[in-house]
C-alpha cells in the first residue's frame, strides 16, 4: 500500500543530501570538537560552518546561534535562562495560552520558583491581541514569550507588531519559531526578536539538533551548565552530525523555501475546501494568517483517534493536532482556547504537508476523508450530539 | 601518515554495527515516535527496545532509564532536579572537588539559589575518603554526587562505600559514570546507586545520546520540560536514531567488555612502564585503582599544549586532560586538588586506548613519546624549574 505522510508537524524525513553531509560525522571524522588535534578541529570547523549557515536561515549572526537537542531544550533555556537573568529587574513575564508545553511548563516552573506569569488569551483564530499584551506589561516585567505559528492550528500571530511593543518598553522579546523556521520566511531583524527557537527535523534536517538565537549583547544563565562549549552557555560534547544536518538542512531550505511554500499551499488549499464540503466540519485556525501547508479541522461527534486509525489503515498519516490529545484522549488546550467548545475538541484532526506531496496524495486524501467521516458518523453513537462534560486533567488554564 | 588515536576519553568512533542500527532511522523510518501510525509506532519500539538494552548495561529497568542528550544534561538533570524535588526536606548538596565542570557548576548554580554544597577534597591518588562524606553530612543533606572515574586522572572511586554511607543516611546518591559506564563493570545495584549519569560516545556509540538512571521510585524534577515524551521526565522530540544507536552499543559492549578490559590494560601498562622511565615524569591518578584504558602523565617543565602539538605532528592524537586546560592553558582543578604544584599541572597530558589500539600503535607511541618530551626539554627556557605564579581564572577553589 502506498502511504501518503501528512504529518510533517511532527517532524520530517531528512533529505538525502543532508544525509550526506552527516555521514562523514557518523563515519571517519568523529573527533571532539573541543580536541587540538586535526579531526577535533575538522569537527570544530564544521561546527562553525554549520552555525553560519543556520545564523543565515533566519538571518542572524553566526554568534548568536546556540546549537541544542531539541526545540523543547531551546524553549525551556530561553525562558528559565531569562528569568534567572533578569530577576533582579523583574519578576513577570507574559506568554499566550496556546504556546507549546515546553514554555508553558516552563512558565508554571517559574512561578513556583517565585516568579508572576500572564497567560494570554487568543480570539476564535488563535491569535494574541498585540494591545494586550501591552495592558499585561507591569514594571515588573521581564520577557515576553508568543509562539510564532500553532504547529496545533497553524496561525501565525503578529509577531512583529508585538515584539515591537516589547521593545518600546525595554523589554526582551521571545518567539518559539518551531513550526514556523523553515516553513515560512523568517528573519529575526524583521521580526524585531531577541529570542528565537527553531528546530532543524521541522525542515528536512535531523532530529537531535535545534538552536536558540540570542541576539547579541543578551544575557542569559545557561540550562546545561558544564564545559566551554557554545561559550560557555550550552555544554555538552557536541552532536556534530547532528548539528552539520541542521546546517546543511538550513542552505537547502532558504534556497528552495519559496519553491516549497507555493507547494504546499496549493496541496493545503485543495484540502481545505474539499474538506469543508462535508457537513459540520470546522476549520480551526485563522483561515489566511496560517502556514502554508498546514489544515486543521475539528470534525463534529467523531473521536480524533478514530478518524486518525481508519486513515492510517488507507495508508494516510496524520495527527489529531497535540500530544495530549493523540495519546490519552484529552481535549487539547489550544482548541479550548480558540472557543472549541470540549466536546468537540476531541474531534481534532491536523494533516500537514511536504515538499514530497504530490497532487496524486491530495486526490486520494480528497477522496478518503469524506468516506471516513460518513462512515464513522454512521456508527458513533455521539453523532446525534455528546454531552458536555468537562475533562480535568487537559484542559486550558482559563 | 598513519595516525593513532589515544583519546578514547574525549570521544569514541562508532562501531559500524552501531550506525548500521541507527541508518533506517536517519533514511525511512523518520516517524515521530508519539504519532499512532505505522512509521510513529515503529520509532516508539526501536526506543523502548534501546532503553532495554541501554538500561541492561548497567542491570537497571528499562523504565528506569531516562533518555538525554549528553551527560553534561544528565548531570545538570541529577543535581537540580532533585535538589528542586527535595528542597523542603533539606537544602545542601555534597560534591567533590574533582567532578566534571557539568556538576560543580550545576552545583554553583544551586548555590546561587539558595543550597548549600560541600566540596570534598580528595587525596593525592584522587580519592574521595567515604570517611569525610559521612562527617559532611547535616540533617539538610539530600544527595551526595561522586564521579565514578575521573576522566582526567582515571582514578576509580569507592562509589560502593560512599553510596552505603548515604543510603544508611537515607540520602540519595548520583554518580557521573560518563568515564566508566561502558569501560568497566558498572552494575547499578552493586554500586546501589539512586541515580547514574552516562554516555553512548563513551562506549562506541553516537554522540547526542546519554541517559540519567533513576532508581524506580525517585521523585525528580524536570531539566527539560514540555511534551510527554520520557514519562514526562524529558522533554523534546526523541533523537530516534542517536538512541537506537546507544542500545546497539549497549549490548555489543555487553558482549565485549571483558575483551575491550583486557585489551586496553595491557597496553596501557606498557604506556605507563615505558614514560616513567623519563626522568621527572610523575603517573596522576591512582596507580591500580584506575580505568584500565588510561594513562596520565605530568611532564615536568613541559607545557601539555607543546607536546600535543609534537604528539599530533607525529600522528598521535591525545589530550592535556581538560577542555580547560587544553583550550586556555590554565592549570586543571583536578591536578591541583590532587596536590600538583600549579607550575607543573601545566605539563598534563592524558592518553586513553580503545578496542581498535594496536600493539604496534602503542610500540610507536613508546619510541615517539620520550624523544618528544627530551626535545621539548631542550628548547624549554623552563626546564631548569618555572615560577610559581597562581592562575586565578582555573585553579581548584580550595
Amino acid at each position: 500500500m502506498k502511504t501518503i505522510y501528512l504529518d510533517h508537524v511532527a517532524t520530517n524525513p531528512l533529505l538525502p543530501e543532508v544525509l550526506d553531509a552527516m555521514l562523514p560525522y557518523l563515519k571517519e571524522d568523529y573527533g571532539n570538537p573541543l580536541s587540538l588535534y586535526p579531526p577535533g578541529i575538522k569537527a570544530r570547523e564544521a561546527i562553525e560552518h554549520a552555525r553560519e549557515s543556520t545564523a543565515d536561515l533566519i538571518n542572524a549572526k553566526a554568534k548568536e546561534i546556540i546549537f541544542t537537542a531539541s526545540g523543547a531544550e531551546s524553549n525551556n533555556f530561553a525562558l528559565k535562562g531569562i528569568a534567572y537573568a533578569l530577576q533582579n529587574k523583574g519578576k513577570h513575564l507574559i506568554v499566550s495560552k496556546i504556546e507549546h508545553h515546553s514554555i508553558l511548563n516552563s512558565a508554571r516552573f517559574l512561578e513556583k520558583a517565585g516568579f508572576a506569569v500572564t497567560y494570554l488569551p487568543v480570539d476564535n483564530h488563535g491569535l494574541v491581541d498585540p494591545a494586550a499584551v501591552e495592558k499585561a506589561i507591569t514594571k515588573e516585567t521581564i520577557l515576553i514569550s508568543i509562539i510564532h505559528a500553532s504547529p496545533e492550528i497553524g496561525t501565525i500571530q503578529p509577531i512583529r507588531e508585538i515584539s515591537a511593543i516589547a521593545r518600546g518598553r525595554d523589554i526582551l522579546f521571545h518567539t518559539d519559531s518551531v513550526a514556523s523556521a523553515g516553513n515560512i520566511p523568517v528573519d529575526v531583524q524583521d521580526l524585531n526578536v531577541d529570542l528565537m527557537t527553531f528546530a532543524a527535523h521541522q525542515f528536512y534536517g535531523p532530529k537531535g539538533a535545534a538552536a536558540l538565537y540570542i541576539r547579541e549583547g543578551t544575557r542569559i544563565v545557561p540550562l546545561i551548565y558544564g564545559g566551554i562549549q557554545e561559550g560557555g552557555r550550552r555544554a555538552g560534547t557536541e552532536n556534530v552530525p547532528a548539528i552539520v544536518g541542521m546546517g546543511r538542512a538550513a542552505e537547502i531550505t532558504k534556497k528552495d523555501l519559496q519553491k516549497r511554500i507555493d507547494h504546499v499551499r496549493t496541496l493545503r488549499d485543495k484540502i481545505i475546501s474539499n474538506t469543508l464540503k462535508t457537513d459540520k466540519v470546522i476549520l480551526t485556525g485563522h483561515p489566511e494568517k496560517r502556514l502554508p501547508g498546514h489544515a486543521s479541522f475539528v470534525v463534529e461527534y467523531i473521536e480524533g483517534e478514530a478518524m486518525l486509525l481508519l486513515l492510517s489503515a488507507k495508508g494516510i498519516y496524520s495527527a489529531s493536532g497535540s500530544a495530549c490529545s493523540s495519546k490519552a484522549l484529552k481535549s487539547s488546550p489550544v482548541l479550548i482556547s480558540i472557543g472549541v467548545p470540549v466536546h468537540l475538541a476531541q474531534g481534532s484532526v491536523v494533516f500537514t504537508l511536504g515538499e514530497e506531496t504530490t497532487e496524486e496524495d491530495i486526490n486520494y486524501f480528497n477522496e478518503t476523508f469524506p468516506q471516513i467521516i460518513s462512515r464513522l458518523r454512521e456508527i458513533s453513537p455521539y453523532s446525534k450530539g455528546w454531552e458536555e462534560t468537562e475533562d480535568p486533567t487537559c484542559t486550558a488554564k482559563k
